[in-house]
Formats: structure tokens, C-alpha cells, sequence
């Protein structure tokens, strides 16, 4: 079945979320290192929204979850800070820079199959981003559709549904191996996207061998599909 | 409170939903007069989702209302139609042109609010007209995710949900009277956009004197926002 959707991951994917976090570390009062906080905070996403789908969690969109996850870094850390500055820290996932190929990539793309982002980040949240990076997409889909997050089928499937398509006709941008095999287990078409500095230089090398495609950047992924 | 997003109705307020449907029915095989057909098919469409509304319908989006309501117009009338061009039909209403002024419209005013289309037409009906007119929005919001149809507040409510803002944060744009209306019963800030051209030349004169705004285009609402 031939693809007709690009659904994208947002964090890691499109946008750089850890030199924007770190800096706004940075700018914070907070001892220790920026790039090393804004891991060691990144690092409880995942079994946050594992929290949520295993029913241990009631549902919470991204800035409530990114603000207790803070919460129990300082705590594991014995850091306090005012609630102003944590909240202006859970902002800044609100602007954070898009990588250098995404915003004429989507252009690009956007000419050959209708775009969609798809996060786990909250609608308001990737509205936010979008106008930031001024990236153009088709639709903004999101988790919170779903109530669910990825690497749930509902969360795939509801966008195949939003999208009046069947799953195959979708396929999922992302750089994370965990995200595209649930994608897969859901009937989507995968594209990885090598994102070297997600975790800023010399993170360990990710690759995805049951990927359709593997591609360096956004425009590259353009030219295979044109081919 | 100070409007923060605009949602835009979309059939009739950016799009010339007439125009489109009765170039449908002229190619077609069906006698009659075009416009006369276009506007018998558009006069079902409020009972038809007032009836989802009042659960004596099961949820059906505008794909499948639409396909209802011309196979009920068509028996009404003794005229018969195979399945295939009913539903090229029932696709007319994913490639309607834009009001002249709503492209450019819709950029200038994206620049001081975060903008959404805010339908009762489905998610996947919705990206095919921006597609299809090139309009740009931050976000496509519908009454499909709500699963009910404005103007339920459920819709005006969810979509203030979505983009994270109080209801009274968000301003709908429209030429509906009876949508506004809804709008204002959730809270909302109302634009009244003429649309004199709606269901042709002469047609009734539509005014909402409730409106905070009340604007020929979309051109005279970004100049009034910017007052």
C-alpha cells in the first residue's frame, strides 16, 4: 500500500529539546551540569508515560509530567527550587530550536504527502513548538487524542483514523528504534532518521534495520521517497 | 481576557462551499438547475447533525452525513444516481476554493494569534481543503474530537482544551449566527464575518449584532485586532 501520510515524532526527532533544556538549566540558579540535568531529566519520560498506559499514573499532558518528573530529580538531588523557576524550566520545552533540515524538509515533503506531526507532546505544547521553529504541517496529532501514549497502537491507529486512511498508508518519522516498532506493530510504514546529537556529541549510534527507510536528514528522506 | 487564538469556522467562512458543490452537480448526470441542487443538499446538513446531536443518529462524519443526506434528497425528488458518482459527489466537498480573501488572510492574522480551523467537517475533510487552498493553521480542530457537532459547547470546549487556553481566550471566527451563538454560550469571544456571497447574489443579509467583531474579511478582522 502506498504511503499517503508522513506522521512525525517531534522531541529528538524534529527539535533538539536537550540544547534547549540545558540552556534553560543554565539560565537557572541550579548547581551541577546543564547537559547532564537535561538527560538525567529526559531520562524519566519514558517511565513516566509507562506510568500513564499501565494505568499506575492518571493521565497528565507533558507539562504536568515534566514537572513532577523535575520534581523528583531535585528531590533524588536534594535541590530545591521556587516554583516559578521550575515552571519557567518546564517551558522551555515549550521553544525549543527545530535541527537544521526540519523546517524546509517538511516543505519539501509536505509537496508529496500530507504531514502530520505525531508526539506525545500535547496539542497546545506542539502548537507552541511549531510556531517557534515555523514548521509547517498538515495537522498537529498528538497522544493526548489518544489518551495514551506511544508506543501504544491507539496512538498510531488514532491518527490513521483522524487521517480517514488505513495504517499502511502512514508512515512514522522518528529516531527512536522504540517508537517506529510501535508504529509497526500498529501496520505503519517506518522511517528512521538519524539523529546524531540528540544527546549532544559522541551519544552511542542508533540504527533501526526493520525501518522502510534510513535516512540522514529530512531532505534525504525526500529524495527517497521521490525515487 | 485578551484573545489569545482565533478558530475559524470553515464551510461558508473560508471556504465557497456553493460555488464548488453546484460545479459538482453540473457534471453530473442529474437534471435540475445546479445551484438549486447545491443549496437543497447544504439546507439538510444542520438537521442532519442536530439529529448525532440528539443521539437519534449515530456519529457519522461529513463523508458519511453528506453521502445520507444526498441519497435522501435524491429519493425525495424520484432521482437516482449510481454509487460512484455520488460519492465524486460527496467528494466535491474536499476541494472547495477559499473566500478570495482568507489565504492571505489567514497569514497576517497567524502572526498576532495562534490560529485553528474549528469545524464541524472531520479532520481528514479539513487537511484536504487547506491542501487543496493552501491555508495555513497552527492547529485543525473539529467537532470529531469531541464526537458531537456544534454547536454543542463540548466543541467551542474542547478546542479551548486543546490549545491549553481558557474558553473566553478564544475568539470564533464565523458567519453563522447560530455558531456564534454557540460560541458565546461556552464562553467564547465571537467575529462576525459577512459572507454575503454564501448561498449566492441576493442572498438574505446576515448580521449578528452580538459579535465583539463584526468584519467584511478576514483582511478588516486583522486590522481591528490590531487597534
Amino acid at each position: 500500500m502506498a504511503v499517503r501520510a508522513l506522521v512525525f515524532d517531534v522531541f529528538g526527532t524534529l527539535v533538539d529539546w536537550r540544547s534547549g533544556v540545558a540552556a534553560a538549566f543554565r539560565a537557572s540558579e541550579l548547581p551541577g551540569d546543564p547537559e547532564e540535568l537535561a538527560d538525567a531529566w529526559r531520562a524519566r519520560y519514558r517511565p513516566v508515560t509507562a506510568e500513564v498506559n499501565d494505568g499506575v499514573r492518571p493521565w497528565g499532558d507533558f507539562d504536568e509530567l515534566h514537572l513532577a518528573t523535575l520534581d523528583a530529580l531535585l528531590t533524588d538531588r536534594d535541590l530545591d527550587l521556587p516554583l516559578a523557576q521550575r515552571r519557567r524550566l518546564v517551558g522551555a520545552w515549550h521553544s525549543l530550536d527545530p535541527w537544521p533540515d526540519v523546517r524546509a524538509g517538511l516543505e519539501e515533503l509536505r509537496r508529496r504527502c500530507v504531514t502530520a506531526a505525531l508526539s506525545n507532546g500535547h496539542v497546545a505544547l506542539l502548537v507552541d513548538l511549531a510556531r517557534h521553529g515555523d514548521l509547517r504541517f498538515d495537522a498537529v496529532l498528538s497522544a493526548e487524542l489518544a489518551r495514551v501514549y506511544k508506543p501504544a497502537p491507539e496512538v498510531y491507529l488514532t491518527a490513521a483514523r483522524l487521517l480517514g486512511m488505513e495504517p499502511a498508508e502512514l508512515m512514522l518519522v522518528a529516531t527512536h528504534p522504540w517508537d517506529l516498532a510501535g508504529a509497526r506493530r500498529a501496520g505503519l510504514a517506518t522511517a528512521f532518521v538519524e539523529r546524531a546529537l540528540e544527546y549532544g556529541p559522541g551519544s552511542a549510534t542508533r540504527t533501526d534495520p526493520e525501518a522502510d527507510e534510513s535516512v540522514a536528514d529530512l531532505h534525504e528522506l525526500a529524495e527517497r521517497l521521490a525515487a
